[in-house]
């Protein structure tokens, strides 16, 4: 399909065509670059190289690929997005009526079409504020169940809107980025009064997380059925989060710095368009909505399915959770549909994180807590190692992707690594 | 004390300088400026006319001076802010070393000096995130008590770490803008699902608000007694909120509609340094701190004299509350080791919020909800009107500053116009 060899089953097939920002040894300015088979193109390159020169559209916008994040290219809108990823599907196609620009063009490949091993990932977009949402119905409900009990598991407004608190955006760093353990407050079971300590119980949170490209202006929600013009694209997330920290913090204003130690997401942005093969029913909620919320497209939530390695130190390597993005409550317009509902604004490059995902079998849990119940039964590795929590040295690894063989729709991975905490206090 | 005449009483003494970002009808570029009595001077304009040649540390740094925000000045730390106030002051000062460069040069004084009432202001820093601490003690007791009870108004976490949640960085804007009242989800004393309706408890919250100028990297704390480096200055914040959203949403996860209509900050940032004579002891913490809470320095809370007016349609203006900032639990550096302890990076024009700063008296309270006894005692104004809570048309006016006669060093102050709801949604 392509005359560029793509290997069977990459993540980033022609179907894909996701957006990041790389440099390389050569050149090291963050620049945009799409991601295709085990290469990478590198927008400004090709640009300059006249490779838009088939698209007058997009050639008077060219100037959005030479920025080092992808907000420019992002509030152009979703038609743009569409015309750009169409036109270099058209690109890298056999029978391609632009394929001669880059395929006959031994200098601009030679200048745009690079190794995707030799480039660095840098944060796609400058992150203008960034939320976490909790629509993980599941996975609400195992944590509730562990921090309140089953009876208040999931609290009244749980089914009646979708509940999320504000991140912190300065911390969200791209995959491979080492997470340092943390120190924090602790309150240790039977004491009245916290220690400072390392925290003991570092876990992942799974989610999806969806980037916002137009903008609203303050005081002027933005109706359900037009939210969708309202999304970018989708990458994986890792949201670490430290449960000791948590669950001492936490009452009454929200996880805090239990969770601004870090959040990893995956370098490609995969457009809203090319996922949309992939919407499907999410979590059933019998409630009779209100009116914002509810949507005239039904079944609109994504299914990617989702997978976490677990690495140790010791080279160990365990896939400890199997599941889909499915399990989600509330669908992305409905998540853009409530954040506006007071007239909060949003801005190109604000992301939103899902919430955990986490499916109702056993081995589909997107946290270590709810797979351990708690940290009280441990997860058994390959090699004979086991774990409660995250060790130092353990290597988190989550991949994602929807479709099969030569089409699939994929987002490669996050990863993270833990370092050791700091020497930094007697506590 | 200048050659330029400062009315006696103006926030804007010499003992101030404080910095902010304007533009005017003749340049609508927003620029860096300072505000000095009735007047300001445009930096950028000042230095391009050679202003600064009488210091050559600042000369090589003007650039900062061209820039549409702060952040480029913030970034090069309190030693620098230091010497540009110290030379501003001295090029005011009736007998100053450099005082000629401006008072002898009419085209220079053309081209910087203008009328305070001339500018708009913008937004003085580009806001990464803004974090609102929750440090008013009085506050977190008198609202704990409507929305919990007595029992457990303060929960056990409050007096051994300062107690805080992200907040929303898009939403915040510069006094004077209109603030829309905001529909949102409401459950109804009796019922059991929520309704659609625009907010009826809209409130605001007095806090004081500082910026952050020096940065730390993902995974290493700041330690408390070197925090005071890394804050810029200092302005005045109300952060609106809707409180009958709030009661409804803020379980688990905080509060997130309740909050993201709008915090308004006076748009000119007072530094650090101009306010080193109002500290002093805050309310008093009876527990013994954890190590990366503990500070050298004692009683470094600051003392701002605080003010709110409320203004009605009708133009009824009543003085509806008088209060000090020192009515914090903790300091801003302690707030900036919590904020930083499992490794949080901070970035130039982050901000923080203070949290609401209320008395103990009846008529020091920071926010509506608190003085009428959670809308059950309404206010009474002049011209015999009455609030429970916010009415549409309502304008909010808060003031704060410290000394007295010709060297106060004020923040002018913070307005914001409540407009009615959108005709948007049937309840």
């Amino acid at each position: 399909m392509s005359w560029l060899s793509i290997p069977s089953g990459s993540h980033f097939s022609i179907a894909n065509i996701p957006f990041g920002v790389i440099s390389t040894s050569s050149n090291a300015s963050p620049r945009p670059a799409i991601a295709i088979g085990d290469h990478v193109l590198d927008l400004d390159a090709f640009s300059r190289g006249g490779g838009f020169e088939g698209s007058s559209d997009i050639q008077k916008h060219v100037d959005v690929f030479s920025q080092p994040a992808l907000n420019a290219f992002a509030a152009l809108g979703r038609p743009f997005h569409r015309s750009v990823r169409s036109y270099l599907q058209d690109v890298f196609s056999k029978d391609g009526k632009n394929a001669a620009v880059l395929k006959d063009n031994q200098k601009l490949q030679d200048a745009s079409l690079l190794k995707r091993s030799d480039v660095k990932n840098h944060i796609p977009l400058t992150i203008g504020d960034y939320t976490d949402f909790y629509a993980g119905k599941n996975h609400a409900y195992n944590v509730g169940c562990l921090f309140r009990g089953p009876a208040n598991a999931l609290q009244p407004n749980y089914t009646h809107l979708p509940v999320a608190y504000h991140g912190r955006a300065s911390s969200v760093v791209p995959s491979g980025t080492p997470i340092r353990r943390p120190w924090g407050q602790i309150l240790r079971a039977g004491n009245k009064t916290p220690d400072l300590a390392p925290c003991e119980r570092l876990d992942l949170e799974l989610e999806m997380g969806m980037f916002i490209c137009r903008e609203n202006t303050l005081g002027n929600p933005v109706p359900v059925d037009e939210a969708e013009e309202h999304i970018f694209g989708y990458v994986l997330m890792n949201d670490w989060s430290a449960r000791d920290i948590q669950a001492w913090e936490y009452v009454p204003l929200g996880p805090f710095t239990a969770k601004n130690l870090g959040t990893s997401i995956s370098p490609w942005v995969v457009l809203a368009d090319a996922l949309e093969g992939a919407k499907g029913p999410g979590i059933k909620n019998d409630n009779e909505l209100l009116p914002y919320l509810k949507q005239k497209v039904q079944d609109n939530v994504l299914g990617i399915d989702l997978e976490v390695d677990l690495i140790t130190a010791a080279g160990n390597k365990t896939t400890i959770s199997r599941t889909n993005s499915k399990n989600l409550l509330w669908s992305w317009p409905q998540m853009i549909a409530h954040h506006t509902i007071t007239g909060c604004n949003l801005r190109p490059g604000d992301l939103f994180g899902s919430g955990t995902i986490s499916g109702t079998e056993s081995g589909t849990e997107g946290s270590i807590l709810e797979q351990t119940q708690g940290g009280k039964v441990p997860i058994q590795l390959s090699g004979g190692e086991e774990r409660k929590f995250l060790q130092d040295g353990d290597t988190l690894v989550i991949r994602g992707s929807f479709g099969s063989g030569d089409s699939v729709v994929g987002f490669g991975e996050v990863s993270g690594t833990i370092q050791p905490p700091l020497p930094l206090f007697k506590s």
